[in-house]
């Protein structure tokens, strides 16, 4: 615990309504009766109008993308939704729904595990690509990530040799590039490290966190942007899982597990 | 805790293999050594080629919509990103990032408070239109509804006289009938109760659940649909909360606390 | 969502102070500068005095135990601590160290899977144990039960066929009766159960719902004390698993996967 | 995501059993048919003869305190139970019940946020002891500590002048260093950082640090107990909350908001 300090020192004047309108004050909407604006727009000037990827963008940095980026972000939610049964996040959705718990529940349980590990490579791979930018050499920025761990985030795979959502996700950046609609400096940054480390190609979190950082994102947002796209798997598979009727299914089927282990 | 049963009693033949793909099989997706596949499409055909809607639906019904399905979806999403920074789930969110924990566990914690009550208006809302469409009565079944709540799910709100986001998705709804997207019976069924218990108007949850049951998904992917929509508001107050330094923020300012209650 | 009803209509007077004293009043504990109060008692005077099952009951029922109680009551919950790694909400809390989360979000995890399911036994065996004593007809009501289901709550093992659990802690009801702790009636109710499904023994969440109801706990409450005593086992686990440096542990080790299922 | 690497490289020989056995493996317990062993001794040798206390050291550590070290533990994890809900965890908590989720939904709400922050001063406070002895330097270490924050974990509360649970603690240690039951080294840091930056007195979290430290527990798990510390108190105020019949309860109450805050 802490109790030390919570940043609220000094009481505001102004009143009651003052110090609470501070407090629980943000930028990203506005409520009042018969009102809804999110991040200064009529939310019924947005429905039916912009597409999801458009409210994600506005609501994360305020304004509303233009179509082609729009799309970009779209393409990487696409992306990265799946990766299997295997994956722990959606293992443990799906296990959370055999314990009797609601649907919302197992998708946090899911969502709860994108951690640095599960979850960070996106954003360590957007931090690396920076590195590399800021100090306009990427053979010593490799060097130097590397020294610290043999893996970088974003490029190799334990079980693809070539992730298949490396070259259609490229490809887009490519357009991107060629239509001016974003610098691909990041790109190149990513395709350096690429031929420093080949034969090891980029991987899901590194053509996403190009991407990403292409599309001006800080490089957290790249956790966060994946943990909207990893929800729609989670919830699919926990919803798959909810109509097999499997009471506490724990991780190995117990028909296989040695004597000493079966629970 | 519940060491009963697991649904896993007899072993299959077939070795440890078959047993496992058993126990971890799903019809959402395969992965294999540079194979990824949802709902048995190569992931590869599906990036920037459908949209965050499309691959929500594909995922949890395993076929794609059409464009104009795609489209109601769309609105709907977008219509329930947020409510502000005192719904509950927002609130828990932005404590969460206070307290020293990761985006991806923000996140985690304010969809796992989207429970009966906060996130199952919409599911409930779906099951009383298709008690109605079932019974072909809605008087009686209103009747019966209230004799156990007062309070209609998908109906009223605390706050609101009218919630601004009816009107443009039930025009919407309204378009797709016309188009022949939807067939309209549980739009019917809903503005039949807004009759009966006039002047108290559809609320998101109405309006949401009129367009998840018209696109024919069943009643707790209502809720799965909400827990979607609401992550790209939780996402946006937690990365908001994250830049203020705030340390332990509770739920009320410590300033206008009486001395008791001050921690 | 729910927006529509939130309990807090009327304004009371007495102003911002008066209001919040009443919106997050409680009577579990009293916080004031220098003073910590749990349930009326300085916390001063419970430290180095009273005991971990001693608080526990304080904190939910607001008065100490003696110590037969409490003893009764901490065995119960030494009992409950673990069930092995294949327990789901032992499982999860491993695998999501293995994602790069904190200690307490695995802990989280964890107690997150605690539902219904998993969870709910010894809640649901102290209803069917009220159930037999209301209605003071133990036939009767187990026939009612098994109609719905086969399986009753807190009778039964999958895997062990005597819970080694069960006659030690039933022993020690079995002395507290002798002393006059407890009535005796709920055991003897679970022992007619016992009678007429034998030779289907009580399990562990047969033999802590005994505990627990004798000692006046509602039923609810034999879900939130398992919590507390399964939490030991997970964060032992949890520990465990960090000291083995293991990444994106799935559920299944990936070599026994047939190639479809890797991930 | 990150799908790089998962620690199970090699199939080990042995078949299936065998990598699971090693995938799953734990020295915390085993499960066999009428077989439970926590750390090597039988649960039927457990239940009944050891308390609260002696469970979580054995599930931690493999052995079994003496009744003095445990009595030491117990103290400690009786006097973080709870800090009023106001405190983060609290909060959530009761604000997750009044959403419509079940008892352990809630309790892992409220543990999910003892992160860095709200959870982990304990941990940083035996951390900064632990530097402390290592360099046989309090001065310099102390020094070092403040140039990178000016407040040191353990010490100093931004509500108490005195934290009433310091003094109760600090005299348990003191009696346990003159029975030999610890050695006091951490005790005498301790005091060595509250000498230096006096008046500022050591809070909660530098006491029960001190004992933990004490007790040989390493500095994470200053974290994880007092998770299993604060559970009781996040429980205790879940259940209360579970009688009230409030809904989506807000961090504010509605009444005192500004009307543009209103949700």
């Amino acid at each position: 615990m802490n109790e030390r300090a919570d940043g609220a020192r000094g009481a505001s004047d102004g009143g009651a309504a003052g110090i609470v309108a501070d407090w629980w004050g943000t930028s990203v909407s506005r409520i009042a009766p018969d009102v809804i604006e999110l991040r200064g727009r009529p939310v019924q000037e947005l429905i039916g109008r912009v597409g999801f990827a458009d409210i994600v963008w506005l609501m994360l940095r305020g304004e509303l993308p233009d179509e082609r980026q729009a799309a970009l972000l779209e393409a990487a939610l696409v992306a990265g939704v799946d990766h299997g049964p295997h994956a722990p996040s959606i293992a443990v959705a799906r296990m959370a729904i055999t314990c009797g718990v609601g649907l919302n529940n197992a998708v946090a349980t899911g969502v709860n595990l994108l951690g640095d590990v599960h979850g960070g490579a996106g954003e360590q791979c957007v931090e690396l690509l920076q590195d590399i930018l800021a100090s306009g050499d990427a053979v010593a920025t490799v060097a130097r990530w590397r020294a610290r761990d043999k893996y970088l985030p974003g490029f190799g795979h334990r079980f693809h040799t070539r992730d298949p959502r490396r070259d259609p996700l490229l490809a887009l950046v490519d357009a991107a590039v060629a239509e001016g609609v974003v610098a691909g400096l990041h790109l190149r940054a990513a395709r350096q490290v690429e031929e420093l480390i080949a034969p090891v190609p980029m991987n899901i979190d590194g053509a996403t966190a190009v991407i990403y950082a292409e599309l001006g994102f800080p490089a957290p947002l790249a956790r966060g942007l994946f943990v909207l796209s990893r929800s729609v798997g989670i919830l699919a598979h926990a919803w798959e899982e909810s109509g097999q009727g499997r009471r506490n299914k724990g991780p190995i089927p117990p028909s296989i597990l040695p004597t000493d282990l079966r629970a």
